[in-house]
């Protein structure tokens, strides 16, 4: 039923379809506000395994929500941060954070 | 650092606790729009198991964002309900719905 394309649920459906998880959301809610390194990603984000971090990262890149990109150096690095799509989930996440600072 | 109580990004951390699960955040979206029975609930996820949706809806009820009202008829029935700090979701929901069906 609410995956019929009339539906007006379904919108929220299929957003969750890339944020439904809590740690989805939070990597994206960090690359708000500026792109970042694997390595900070990890600190900005107590708990979260390399392993986990690593596959959330692919699964947002695949859905063209964040764009890796990496540098030719010695060490090596790579880079993440929103693409145009992923940046327009920003309104969100300050909607989000207005309701948690004012009802937790 | 990002639990620095003078860290604006704490809020979306804190509303992450609460709806941080692609199915809490589905039954929060589900009851939005109206009160719902368990089954009626479980209908409308389809894919969720009935022991993750009544372990969601305890948190959630635990959290002061879901109400449970108990009625005593035979058979028994249980209804589910936003409470006030619930409903005060809806306008991100809408934020979501709209950036879900523009996006994706």
């Amino acid at each position: 039923m609410n995956k019929d394309k009339n539906n007006p649920e379904c919108g929220v459906m299929k957003t969750m379809k890339i944020m439904g998880s809590k740690w989805s959301m939070l990597i994206l809610h960090q690359l708000c506000s500026n792109k970042k390194r694997f390595g900070e990603l990890q600190r900005s984000l107590p708990g979260i395994s390399p392993k986990t971090l690593s596959e959330r990262l692919k699964q947002l890149e695949d859905q063209g929500i964040v764009n890796k990109k990496i540098f030719a150096e010695v060490p090596l690095h790579v880079e993440y941060s929103l693409t145009e799509k992923g940046a327009s989930l920003k309104d969100i996440f300050a909607k989000i954070g207005t309701w948690g600072d004012k009802n937790i």
